[in-house]
């Protein structure tokens, strides 16, 4: 038992919609629960004489969890950035051998050590910015052996580090050259196939897909997601981030835990991810790396009640973003989301985004997964910009 | 003495105009000073029994120069930013005490004490980032005394860390309101006079002022340059940010070190910065958080040959940014500028807004202010987003 005090607590629940915040607060850890927050003076006397932890005024939020990255995968793209901004034509880059390809050919000849000591370096970034629930997609692999050792990675990264990891099952992410006259031999062989043999090894915990005129079809992705239906896999989908495909509507048709991207999003799929509890998860990284102008329907999303989350999209090509503070700010700046709805978006929103009832919010009965932070208001972690004022991170109980 | 090996050598020098790479250098220290470098193979036989570290192959660059900052000031203004993003206008955030005037308040309210502790959290994320030269700007106070406390306050800063710190005094930064109706009047008993005060303390390397329709005309502001040119200290300008007001090719007229922001500045002003070896100092940072559309007129400054630099613009309204590294990110992303010229942008072009001919490039004779990075390739640095990869610091010879 370990009773923290002197906190300034947000809680980020449902019922205050926003900070929730408790001046002068209290919470009790027992285990990897939370089991009593309040005001320091109404402590019951139960927990009088427990283990204190002063916190000196700082605040406490839930944990932060970045619901959306591709943070396993080999090389990185930095000389096809910088071929870019030197003016090199597309077709420069892809003779290069730029691109996404060049991220599948890294991956590919990567064993599972050198992926993990790469992705290490970036989860460690967002550790020390407070996230304790980590999602990893694979889709670099684009075989069904190099997608499932992505996932593996990605599971090996919540058996190293104290972060939750949650994975996703991304082989629909591209068409792989081998397939390029075969799309329906791809889904068969590889995402399908793939998904089966990841969830008889336990490395799947959701289905997701790229539904784009540059990689697959609303009704190639309806077929997938059926599939993962009769596995019992949940699905979420990137949709609507350059046109609009109805992705998310389908998705939500297969009630799936999110929509991601979104930019291109029209009253019907938000009308539909409404209806199916779909949180609509916004990816400002990708946003500003690729220079968008097309803003996401921040408004109408909110007034149909759409949960909005934010993620960093961590990844070698349109987001090559390791900083979820920094994705905060972008959310506010770019998109104009509030800092209560920025940290709601990295807090409850984000679990919701990822099937997960037992965090994001600090509550009786949830997980003690929680960031402590140097600063005197909430707004403070959103308004700066590469400021990372974090105190400590405990997970499932204990500070790490 | 000290001899480091196995090391990618990024000169940034004026002869290359670029990296200036040497892979596998090696570099020679001497007291504070470099004393050769060039391909390990060919070290000199004098260097041969010098002590010796041996970077693995890792990037080494001149230490990073953030040559624009406001870092000492009092407050924050997060409520300020989450009021905007909440709706409320311009005049309720007045009202609320929000805009400069709140900086102002804090400033003038907090003894050295305070700003220096608060100030120097903001300086340690610099300085985690590579930066061994720090320019500070005074401008927060504006009346005599408070404006000369945060000018001492920076002078400390250099002397509690290992960063070398130039001060630039920006009394002509905003009208204070007890002088509102008597512009003459402050610029002779605050600007002038604190000029001359601060010149006989020490504490004023350059003279600085913001030359915009809210603040200060080019008259003015040329006033203000002729006392600075009398006392012998350089100029610079805040100029051409909102609107052109021909401030940059007055500063220029003036020898001006840089001329800062630029986003509106015309040919006139670009072939007077020319023709002077005015630096144009781009703020990516100001740019992104005020949402601007109005590009600075980067390809015209290439085709002039005006020099480049980059810096944070550290300050609580307009860019709340403590990053050096992302600082550089923007300039690619948002003003597209390449790699080696974000990077040219915080090392020689910045030592050059300084005034600094000992620093910012690596060559035998200059400063030995170093970063060490944990990276194969110096674009690296620029590509990613919210990741830091330094390894070590070097300032005068001394690791830190
Ligand atoms: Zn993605
Ligand atoms: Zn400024």
């Amino acid at each position: 038992m370990l009773v923290l005090t002197d906190a300034q607590i947000a809680r980020m629940d449902a019922e205050s919609g926003g900070y929730g915040l408790i001046e002068r607060g209290a919470l009790v850890i027992s285990g990897d629960r939370i089991v009593w927050t309040g005001v320091e003076s109404e402590l019951p006397a139960a927990y009088a004489h427990a283990a204190r932890h002063d916190l000196g005024g700082r605040l406490v939020t839930p944990g932060l969890i970045d619901c959306h990255t591709h943070i396993v995968f080999g090389g990185d793209r930095a000389r096809e950035f910088e071929m870019r901004l030197e003016g090199a034509s597309y077709e420069e880059i892809s003779r290069a051998g730029g691109g996404i390809l060049s991220s599948v050919r890294a991956t590919r000849d990567a064993d599972e050590a050198v992926l993990l000591a790469a992705a290490l370096k970036r989860v460690d970034q967002l550790l020390a910015e407070g996230v304790t629930t980590l999602e990893i997609k694979s889709g670099y692999g684009l075989d069904v052996a190099s997608e499932l050792k992505m996932l593996r990675v990605a599971r090996l990264i919540g058996e190293m580090r104290p972060v939750h990891v949650r994975t996703s099952w991304l082989a629909a992410h591209a068409l792989p050259p081998e397939y390029k006259d075969d799309r329906a031999g791809y889904i068969r062989d590889v995402v399908i196939a793939g998904m089966q043999a990841g969830h008889a090894e336990d490395l799947i915990d959701a289905v997701d897909g790229f539904c784009e005129g540059i990689a697959f079809s609303r009704d190639e992705m309806a077929a997938i997601f059926d599939h993962a239906e009769t596995l019992g896999i949940p699905v979420k989908l990137h949709a609507e981030q350059l046109s609009d495909l109805g992705g998310a509507a389908m998705a939500a048709q297969h009630g799936a835990m999110s929509a991601d991207h979104l930019e291109w999003l029209g009253q019907d799929g938000i009308d539909a991810m409404a209806a199916s509890g779909t949180v609509a998860v916004l990816l400002p990284g990708a946003f500003y790396t690729l220079r968008e102008t097309k803003y996401p329907p921040v408004q109408a999303l909110r007034d149909a009640g759409v949960p909005i989350a934010l993620a960093t999209d961590c990844n070698p090509g349109t987001s090559p973003l390791t900083s979820i503070l920094l994705t905060m700010n972008m959310g506010a700046t770019l998109f104009r989301l509030t800092p209560s709805e920025c940290l709601t978006g990295v807090t409850r929103h984000a679990a919701t985004a990822l099937g997960l009832n037992d965090r994001g919010q600090i509550a009786p009965g949830l997980r003690a997964d929680l960031a402590i932070w140097d600063v005197k208001h909430p707004a403070e972690l959103t308004y700066r910009i590469g400021f990372n004022p974090l105190h400590a991170r405990i997970v499932g109980g204990e500070f790490v």
